[in-house]
């Protein structure tokens, strides 16, 4: 790819990002878009309607920008939990990153490379017709002492990384602590899941674990829930759902608003009160067929051998969660308890063997779709390479002969379809997790979040770096003594694609994440709008958000010295996710779940796998560039690198993973002056009742809109 | 090799196991030898001197192979404890499992290759002439169907054998627990050791200590005790022993007795009497300065920050144990302690850093070790191997074409070699392992058991079968898909080499094992006796010798369907081996402490590795032999061997980590009513006392022979 190519993309996305921009700041402003623009708000009653019609809502202002920039951690906090500020210092942390790395790479490296002559002479006559190879560490004269500058930037790039890795780990570790401490009474705390029934246990479940518990936790056991397997009321209550959806749209067109719309359709065979009074009858017929299932112990579904079992104290929870139970350690595993909101239902319906055979095909699938995406990722290639687009499509020589087509189709085209492909993927890899047996929507969407940053890494990253066709890229693994240097190769060659990469799939991406194209035309569609009480403000999807911003941090890392021109672009990437994502948060998402910040131990371990590979591909350039002076001295900083790595999981990990005693003891004794304890463990014996077994209450109250929106995970 | 090596190699070590039984048989009896034949007995004080002579002593008997085979589990538990048990239940195991094979292997394998004639012809004339090879795989027609059978007898293998290790596992595994249920009260039990100082405690760790348990384990606290670094006080603790041994051999040689031996030569400069007063003036110095550094806070060694904190139940010690006890990971890091006489003292004086570097170190050696010992290896290889010594060597060609040295070479000399470079790795392995961190003899034994057995695997399977020279065996290494091929080639081929080498290395250092040869020669040139209450009986090696059966497991399990020919001559070592060391058991050695079976999950791990190994070189060989089909229906048999490891992993691995909660309470609730508690728990505040800080008392009553033997570790 040449200079002007790259400016066709850049051109290209900026203008759509401008373009972006200008309508949010136009669009957000109209009292219609409340719901798509400030869902958040709307769902938390904050929303104040402007009816008002001003010029000032047709111009575009940067009031927004300022809101976001001036957010303070604490209000973040407010909103979205500790989850929230974790993403959020993700982009921070890469954002600090980048600053070091950009100033180095363009100041230092970036003339560096341009000055050196092994691929051209340096000049800057037509520059804009220059490969962009002359930019990256390919251009630097072989032997070159030069090369030196790029080895001690590496050296200094891993020490500042390593150095904000464990400050951040630090920071994070302490506020997951002091949020904990000061964190409401919350169920999940003082509750475990208990699995595996006993053998010998001849009476059922529920009685099994009653007398467990009162032997072996004699002071300290309060109740149990038995977990019931309810796909079939699920499915009822869920009709249900949908049943009184239709309905309150139908009564709100009857009522004068939006009549126009969809009823229309029906309205022409049949009157629209028989349609409503239908409406009601079938509700009625359903919520009282759920009713008889939860009165019934034979329809409420089977006993599932898994119970939550409440404890009177924090302690005596964790103690419960950290023994094995019995003689037999598949009997009476523990596990923590998630939040009563975040429990995923629907695993409790597969048995035991469901879901072990599950966990199989979710890995056979897994590999699978890796596989099988090679070849959308060879097709993007092609693309890439005109040259052999041209012999496989001779008919298409014509058409590539105009200069801005051909920039269009290496530019910006390979990255647009890349991008098509992987937007797929979050989703396929969240369906693989929740079928893999976890029991929270917390458990999945971080389990999501790792397969789909392996996918992103592997797919994007490695395929199309280490080859054009997967034949030969099992070749390579198969041989791995020469893996190093084949990377060494390949990676920089692809530097233009993964520029163009980054402006493509990441600016663009950023832009449309602000202006939510998709939520703004579903709402103009669909114009029954439902009650702001009804209304469910999205949440962030972190599994999606998390891998793409770890991806283009390991593409800097990796690129820092190969090619610095990438820098630049992926400072303004995280610029522009600084400003959107604090927007997002403060005004679209509404958190699902409340993990405490477990994500950032992925992001932790990425960000190391990234300079591991960056000191990989140091040892094998200075190598071939015949310095093996400078790759020999890279060595060491790999075993140093995962010796820090090793320290950290020593250090923080375990922090993530379970409360300290100490922690656990204070948070006790404080409750124990705590006058709402009583009706908390009060509230604790239902607390983890199946929403499907709880009273289902649509069709009386449905003018009223304050039906309980139950039947959720 | 041909038939007539192998039946030389035989020969000799059937002659040697013969001559080691009679003599062993004779010797057993003479009265001198009981400290060498039956130190248990001497040290447990059970030993009756026969001093009456008659004939019956000068001629061999096989009562005590019936006492041995009479012997039972409960014997051999109170004799030697769980240990014991579960290592004379490694030979059991294995005796089961070549029972089977060595039915199926010798009469329906064995004929099944030899009358192939895939390298030549079957026929009966000169048998002793023909290579061992024709017993092989490898003189199986290419795409017989015969090889079906084989196909079958991995099949039926893989099942009986995972069928063993499931019982085996389980029996172990309720043994294990009742043995903690029927344990006597034991001070590790109510004791767990504690260390990381933590960065905010201005105080004495002691102090720490004690105020951190307090507060938090207010009503189960008991006491703690703080580990000293006393490696100088040890010293002279040891310089006081060894001298005050000195002394008794020069008191008992003054009253009478040997009085020719060793002390004689100093007469010739001095009176006897001034060196005994000499001796124990020195002895009294000595104690001196112990009892002056024990009484002196700076003298005794700095605090080490680690300390034995023990509670008043064991559960309290396990809710400890399981527990991370601060905000900060890596302060108060709690482990199991192990029992008092089993505390590796040393370990202690090692500072943080340094034992952090010497894990390091640890591991660079254990590479390096594995890495030279190939060079033996090779040499042993060329031996075996006759054309190469030829070549190397031309002027040996007359000495070579004597039959009866051919053999010799290429028989015994070679496994000979091997034992001999083989003997020095187990003390090696130990050392490693002993600076590598452990607390407790027992962990490092077990440690430095996986590595030798790892070592043993490496270099006498990998290294001997896939090479002669390191270089190409690194290639292979290199290019793992062939590695499956190149194996099913390398293996069958080595089958004479591991005949020969069971039969050596296994069938004579059985034999030497009952013989006792250098502790046997010690006796007789120590002849200062010392008293019975003194004499240490030795302790079993599990560290050497469970790699060594587990090996021979290997070799069998690898072999049975390749060579079935060793199978004989290992269930022969096996039937050995089920003697001689229940006999060395219940004779000779002294448990120095109890894990309680922790030993056997390397032996399961071991197996599994052995069945994986047998199934890959099956795939490998099917496929050689032009038997696609079959290969193909080998593949299922690996995942399915490693489910079921997993599966067992799961089900019994965590009752060798911890005890359960349900039968730490029982057997609290069993203590309850104990009257002995209450002296327990009185003795437990200072059961994890440093020996070195314990009163040594040996000037005084050197002549009662009641010294107290302390400072062992």
């Amino acid at each position: 790819m040449i200079v002007s190519a790259l400016l066709t993309s850049v051109g290209i996305n900026f203008g759509l990002c401008v373009l972006y921009f200008t309508l949010y700041s136009i669009l957000r402003k109209q009292p219609g878009n409340i719901h798509v623009y400030a869902p958040r708000l709307v769902a938390e009653g904050k929303s104040q309607k402007k009816t008002h019609f001003n010029i000032d809502r047709l111009l575009p202002s940067t009031g927004w920008v300022k809101r976001a920039w001036t957010l303070t951690e604490d209000e973040i906090m407010s909103v979205s939990g500790l989850d929230g500020v974790v993403f959020l210092r993700i982009i921070t942390f890469s954002l600090k990153i980048f600053a070091f790395a950009g100033v180095v790479g363009t100041f230092i490296l970036l003339p560096i490379n341009y000055f050196g002559d092994q691929l051209s002479i340096s000049d800057f006559s037509d520059l804009t017709k220059k490969s962009l190879d002359s930019f990256s560490i390919s251009n630097v004269n072989n032997g070159s002492k030069r090369l030196w500058v790029h080895f001690c930037a590496v050296y200094a790039l891993t020490g500042y990384v390593c150095f904000l890795l464990y400050h951040e780990y630090k920071y994070i570790s302490s506020k997951r602590i002091a949020s904990f401490c000061a964190s409401e009474l919350r169920p999940d705390q003082f509750t475990i899941l208990v699995r595996g029934r006993s053998s010998s246990m001849e009476s059922p479940f529920s009685d099994g674990v009653e007398s467990f518990f009162t032997e072996y936790y004699a002071s300290s056991y309060l109740s149990h829930f038995v977990v019931h397997r309810t796909s079939k009321l699920q499915g009822h209550i869920s009709d249900a759902k949908k049943l009184y959806k239709k309905l309150t749209q139908l009564r709100s067109s009857n009522e004068g608003r939006h009549k126009f719309q969809r009823d229309g359709f029906l309205g022409l065979f049949g009157r629209k009160v028989d349609l409503v009074d239908n409406c009601e009858k079938k509700l009625e017929h359903l919520e009282e067929n759920v009713r008889m299932g939860q009165s019934d112990s034979s329809l409420s579904g089977q006993e599932v051998s898994a119970a939550f079992v409440s404890f009177k104290s924090r302690v005596a929870a964790a103690i419960a969660l950290h023994f094995q139970q019995s003689n037999d350690p598949t009997e009476w595993i523990t596990e923590q308890a998630p939040e009563p909101r975040d429990v995923y239902w629907p695993f409790f319906s597969a048995s035991f063997v469901q879901r072990w055979l599950w966990k199989f095909v979710v890995i056979v699938a897994s590999t699978l779709l890796t596989l099988l995406f090679l070849i959308p990722v060879i097709f993007v290639q092609g693309l890439a390479n005109l040259n052999q687009l041209e012999t496989y499509l001779p008919f298409l020589k014509a058409v590539l002969t105009i200069t801005i087509v051909t920039d269009l189709i290496t530019g910006y085209l390979p990255s647009l379809i890349l991008q098509l492909f992987l937007s797929f993927i979050p989703p396929i890899m969240k369906t693989f997790s929740s079928m893999q047996g976890y029991i929270s929507h917390s458990e999945i969407e971080k389990s999501a979040c790792s397969k789909v940053l392996l996918f992103t890494i592997w797919n994007i990253f490695f395929a199309n770096t280490l080859s054009g066709s997967a034949f030969s890229l099992f070749n390579i693994l198969l041989e791995p003594k020469n893996i190093i240097y084949r990377l060494a190769v390949a990676v920089p060659a692809q530097a233009s694609f993964f520029i163009s990469y980054v402006v493509t799939s990441g600016w663009t991406s950023l832009s449309s994440e602000l202006f939510r194209m998709k939520p703004l035309v579903f709402d103009y569609i669909n114009c029954s709008k439902i009650a702001d009480e009804d209304f469910e403000a999205p949440s962030i999807s972190y599994h999606s958000k998390i891998p793409k911003i770890l991806f283009f941090g390991l593409l800097g890392i990796t690129y820092f010295f190969l090619a610095p021109l990438i820098l630049p672009f992926l400072l303004a990437y995280y610029c522009l996710g600084y400003i959107i994502y604090r927007n997002q948060i403060l005004n679209v998402y509404v958190p699902k779940y409340e993990t405490g910040g477990k994500f950032w131990p992925i992001v932790h371990s990425s960000t190391i796998f990234s300079l591991v590979l960056m000191q990989a591909l140091a040892i094998g350039i200075f190598g071939l560039k015949k310095l093996p002076l400078a790759a020999g001295f890279t060595v060491p900083l790999l075993p140093i690198t995962l010796l820090f790595n090793e320290y950290c999981r020593k250090r923080f990990l375990p922090i993530f993973k379970a409360y300290s005693l100490e922690s656990l003891i204070k948070k006790d004794r404080d409750g124990e002056n705590d006058p709402r304890m009583a009706d908390f463990l009060d509230e604790l014996v239902t607390a983890y009742k199946d929403p499907a077994l709880k009273p289902v209450q649509y069709s009386r109250n449905t003018n009223e809109h304050s039906a309980p929106l139950l039947g959720e995970a």
